[in-house]
């Protein structure tokens, strides 16, 4: 896929951002990533991190990103503001907000920082899958549509998009996933995959269940070299709650790219209603 | 413990803040809770914490916390701002930001919100330990100084504070801890717990490693009345990291009440330097 392809890719076209000034950009919702309420949350994450990767003031590639879903986004415009509030000698933070109408929707930090080679170690493993092309790809459901937009192959807890759904006891998911049509890995990509997984809460009801992520935090261990490398072969996504109560769960995921290496480590607090 | 000698625990001494005007506040450094360079993390995650909980505009419990560590903080005072940028029905989103000399150190966003009862289950159990009172506490190292302030007392991976320290190859350390003098659990004690562990890659190496936590997220599941119930018993805290490469590294780690109840679920994202 060449560069002119990847920028009219639906992704592309989707996070796409016009800068109105230093720091400041201005974005629109995308219908085909939307999601029960507003945009699927994983291409907001996307977005709000292109606001860094865009600007010419960054020194680093990101190394983490912490996005709070403040409020719904309603389909049409909205701005961005981003603001380089430190930069270190190996390290830059960043501070971003996305606005509606003066309206606070989005709020974000991210950390990016020079990688250098050290000493390195995984000490968790890939889930147990076959390989991708030995799973089916998953109907896409109607609703929400920004499901369409990747092409899943469950090998554990497809919830509600499981042929005959039922309650489960434990909430795991594990997937094949990539982008449809498919589109190389980058850090937007990985950003808004590690928000691909529907809500714990629905693999254990094995129904739909009102949901939606409050906050979402991603730690990226592959660079944007390691990425591009691994073009657009299926990433295998695991994610699992850990605590559900008081209207809330938490969730924590890993992205492998298909050599078995961790691309993300990802955590997200969900609010839910039962 | 009365309210009074909570006030004067160091840890309140240390995490205290005068208020100067809506979301303004001044804080200092504490000596007795110094680290490597600057102050104990979790000592900082708290006092952003305190901020919010001190705010007459807060709406509600803390739900979820992502500090970023974005420059060194120098002994002596600092500025605090905090600013409630969204308010909805059933959850609030905070940003902070704490400051020295106009320049940024810390940022932060919080998440406060409504707990209300609703199915609830635990899907990770608490790491295997004898009770605390069988298991030795640790004494303290003479550096960093931020540890004499927790008693420890370590089930699995003390690291270099384990008598005679070596090489392993899991980062797993699971300990018995609570605040000495001991204090009531709440928000703010559990916050600085979550940030207690010593760097994963030092009990990797067995030996001290120069290493920093560049940013730190806190899930709260456990909300103030249980908190309070909990008191002062030791809390059970586990931590392990998931990848280590190009000079940065991640942890995961949980802390259970002593019923085995989940107290906070927590990330961070470490530099280290091998």
């Amino acid at each position: 896929m060449s560069p002119t392809e990847i920028r009219t890719h639906p992704f592309d076209l989707a996070t796409g951002l016009t800068t109105t000034g230093e720091g400041g950009f201005l974005g629109h919702t995308s219908a085909p990533y939307s999601n029960m309420v507003g945009p699927f949350g994983g291409i907001t994450a996307a977005t709000m991190l292109r606001a860094v990767l865009d600007d010419p003031r960054r020194t680093a590639q990101p190394l983490s990103l912490t996005v709070n879903f403040a409020g719904p986004i309603a389909e049409g415009p909205f701005t961005l503001e981003s603001r380089p509030v430190r930069t270190n000698r190996s390290t830059q933070h960043w501070t971003l907000t996305l606005s509606q109408d003066d309206a606070v929707a989005t709020t974000a930090t991210a950390v990016c920082g020079t990688r250098r080679p050290t000493w390195s170690d995984t000490e968790i493993s890939p889930p147990a899958a076959p390989p991708a092309e030995s799973v089916a790809v998953a109907d896409p459901p109607e609703f929400p549509v920004w499901m369409r937009n990747y092409e899943m192959r469950f090998v554990q807890g497809g919830g509600p998009l499981t042929p005959q759904p039922r309650e489960t006891p434990d909430s795991t998911t594990t997937l094949w996933v990539r982008d449809t049509p498919a589109r190389p890995l980058d850090f937007l990509a990985v950003t808004a995959l590690s928000d691909v997984f529907i809500p714990r809460v629905m693999v254990r009801a094995g129904r739909m269940v009102p949901a939606s992520t409050v906050s979402l935090t991603v730690y990226f261990h592959a660079d944007a070299d390691a990425l591009a490398a691994h073009g657009d072969r299926p990433v295998l996504a695991t994610a699992r709650a850990q605590h559900f109560g008081g209207g809330f769960f938490d969730q924590s995921a890993h992205l492998w790219g298909a050599d078995g290496t961790p691309l993300t480590t990802t955590h997200q607090l969900v609010y839910f209603k039962d």
